[in-house]
């Protein structure tokens, strides 16, 4: 970035557009959106500004092309690769979009929910249930993350076996192009072949192409009914073979099929409070699925077909299926406490990677040993979203190593892994997107012909390369 | 097109790429080719050019970018908007992707199966098949349309409110540019945040950005069972109401929920040879529906709890369940026969509209009376994919009136249908695209803004414009 700092006068009239109440110069007031909340990435910016309209934002947008000002948008400030917090430069003018928090309009009938960006993923999955809707996306930061976030950065979570990603639950955008002009696509159609689909230029790409500033959400029925099994299976092999089981019994019924290895297992044993084996049987891997339905019976009689023709196929060795709110809540208390167990255990070089579902017994085959001989004596302690073909690929140090020492292979390791990946056809960024911090592997994953492409693209959408400068590429 | 005819020495060149068995000039060979299947569409070629590889389409792209020779990609030739055929001047190289008929790949296990463009789609859904998957994508033409067309068409079909429309159904997509890079996007990611998703540029553009030259399809289970119910309704308010009931109950496993009218299935119980009417009540509007499951049981459990709770809540005023095989193909025979049974009734004006799912009723209420009231006496048969807001709102003519005299009113019962679709967020192209029959109609539909971005697109990248010119755009 060659672009000089903004000057204070430029600052004024970026200033204007929002308000004085709305553009924040004071280190005070700008504190909690230049830090990411692990703290992993810093940043500084001349003003942060909060537009309380779309009209807002392209005026933001059209000011900023016209004088090269680099801004980046911000939605939650949940995101893992430093996408949405400005870079050192003090350069970049932050728009944060927590003001376009309007719920517009809900739709119980036509299964549809049009919310503005800033909008917390929370509220829009409350405002569904308040009309007995289901809006599944469903992560971790759901709290505090915001639907504008989750869309461009096309999030996954744990619902997207059954329901897909952030992408599968959009029907419409409105979007400002960095160069100012609003693209008024808040569609609420399921089918539409009318000219090229343009919000799939704007759903995963991070914010580089465009500001979301609205969207039509996709509502689901409400599952009345839940059954959930923890079941030990022989190998991957079979848990796959389990899987596509439970695929064809339960459709899309099925929205949970989680794997976990036995290490993992037993460090959820030593360290989460009260937890229990919930098998007798000792299995070097596990599944936790879970089917809905629309009454209880249902739900546990297709849950029960599954695991008992599973067994007898030999794809499963022992089972249980929770009888309680309670016993289900203890199995997903095991799955959930996967990363925070591996904590206790001393550092852990991690990978969040995704493979053909089919591919998924072949990584593990071949990545676990070739990590044990890259780091004699560490602990391989693979979980993840089987179903999904995504793998959490985390690694624990050797048994009383020097945790630094450990640490500092972390991009050995990652090589190692992603090379095994890039070579299965697997993708190095399976849910957290690239930011600024994986985009020196994104050329290393696509062809040139491919990266030559979003280039062109970015160029044609930005032509004054001012929105988010840095990310994805 | 200000382009002068391509000289015998660039035909030549043309020709040479593909070898001389596969480069058509006899206008015998090239008949096929030149005329759409309705009649409606003949064009005219310097020559048919029908690669055998990847590579020889990027030879062809290349070339047509040198020299400004517009190609345009046929697929199935099955369309129906005048996409696939070259236009009259002679200008046009088609290139057929037929040739192009490899399964490259069935992977059962991790449910993906790899086929290039010219794939028929029938034999996709039988390779499926034969490893115990379904290929949820069906159309009246799969016995002739190749996969290729259906992607880059956006195909509907009957199995979208379960399965989606054809972008749904795609992982992974090769393309050649038209400015001759190959695109190796070959895929079979269920997550894959790496950079931007290109594939999407290229489903449903309607072969104006890209050659689609193999893709890799999703695959499901193959549902065990079906329950096929054929129910009155009071209105399309209650229809609607039902739908959301069905849809709570069954999930996905709801696979068809079709709309008729009275008018409609009167003039199939007088034209269709066997028909009768499934139920003793005379109702307004009927619904066929059908859901699938695990066993008969299950599906036929999850239809008569649908049935029942929707009767009780005077949803439906009276339904039948099919007892068996036979007398489920009789039901879906009454919706099947929608369209050919209008053709014993004279002349009918027809549109492929969609609707937020919720607005069909509104829809319906408001078109109808405008439609008699523009031309008195004339009978609208309205019928279609009510759980995907796609009406095939057909409307027959007056009783004796003169044939040509109503069908000589096409564009104006169109301009008027179309303008309350657009005053209620529809899409006057829910499944056929725009090609160019509907190409007119494209900018009122859309905003400057969004017609802006889709022209910037097509210069980027078909610099040359010699991409299936005068399509879409």
């Amino acid at each position: 970035m060659d672009t000089p700092l903004p000057t204070p006068d430029l600052i004024a009239r970026f200033s204007a557009i929002v308000g004085p109440g709305h553009a924040l110069t004071d280190p005070a007031d700008q504190a909690p959106y230049l830090t990411e909340w692990r703290g992993r990435w810093h940043g500084r910016t001349p003003v942060v500004l909060r537009p309380g309209s779309t009209a807002e934002v392209a005026a933001i947008c059209r000011l900023a092309t016209e004088t090269g000002t680099p801004i980046v948008p911000q939605s939650g400030n949940t995101g893992l690769v430093g996408g949405q917090t400005p870079d050192e430069s003090g350069r970049e003018v932050l728009v944060s979009l927590a003001r376009l928090n309007r719920i517009r309009e809900v739709d119980a009938s036509g299964n549809t929910l049009t919310a503005e960006a800033g909008v917390i993923l929370d509220t829009v999955r409350t405002a569904a249930e308040s009309v007995d809707r289901l809006f599944p996306l469903s992560l971790a930061s759901e709290g505090s993350c915001r639907i504008g976030g989750n869309i461009s950065s096309n999030a996954g979570g744990t619902a997207v076996l059954a329901y897909g990603n952030t992408r599968d639950l959009v029907l419409g955008l409105e979007v400002v192009l960095p160069t100012g002009e609003i693209l008024p696509g808040l569609r609420k159609l399921k089918k539409d072949n009318a000219g090229y689909d343009l919000k799939h230029l704007f759903i995963g790409t991070e914010g580089t192409l465009g500001i979301i500033t609205a969207a039509v959400l996709k509502l689901f029925p409400r599952p009345r009914a839940r059954a959930i099994a923890f079941v030990a299976v022989p190998s991957p092999d079979h848990a796959v073979a389990l899987l596509n089981r439970a695929r064809a019994a339960a459709g899309s019924d099925l929205v949970a099929f989680e794997i976990l290895c036995r290490g993992g297992l037993e460090f959820a044993l030593t360290h989460l409070p009260g937890a229990r084996d919930p098998l007798s049987t000792v299995s070097p891997w596990y599944v936790l699925t879970e089917i809905v339905g629309a009454d209880d019976e249902r739900a546990r009689s297709a849950m029960e077909t599954v695991l008992g023709d599973g067994l007898e196929a030999g794809e499963a060795s022992d089972a249980v299926l929770a009888e309680s709110l309670e016993q289900g809540r203890a199995l997903w208390g095991l799955r959930h406490g996967m990363s925070e167990v591996q904590i206790h255990e001393g550092g852990s070089i991690k990978h969040d990677v995704s493979l053909p579902v089919g591919s998924v017994p072949a990584f593990l085959a071949e990545a676990t040993p070739a990590v044990e001989a890259l780091v004699p004596g560490c602990r391989p302690v693979p979980f993840g979203h089987l179903g999904d073909g995504n793998i959490h690929f985390n690694i624990s140090q050797p048994v009383g190593a020097d945790k630094a020492a450990f640490l500092a292979r972390w991009d050995e390791v990652n090589e190692l892994v992603h090379g095994i990946v890039a070579r299965m056809n697997g993708s190095f960024a399976a849910e957290h997107g690239v930011g600024r911090l994986k985009r020196a592997i994104l050329p290393t994953a696509r062809a040139p012909e491919e990266m030559a492409l979003m280039r062109r693209l970015k160029a044609t959408l930005d032509p004054a390369g001012i929105l988010s400068p840095g990310r994805v590429l």
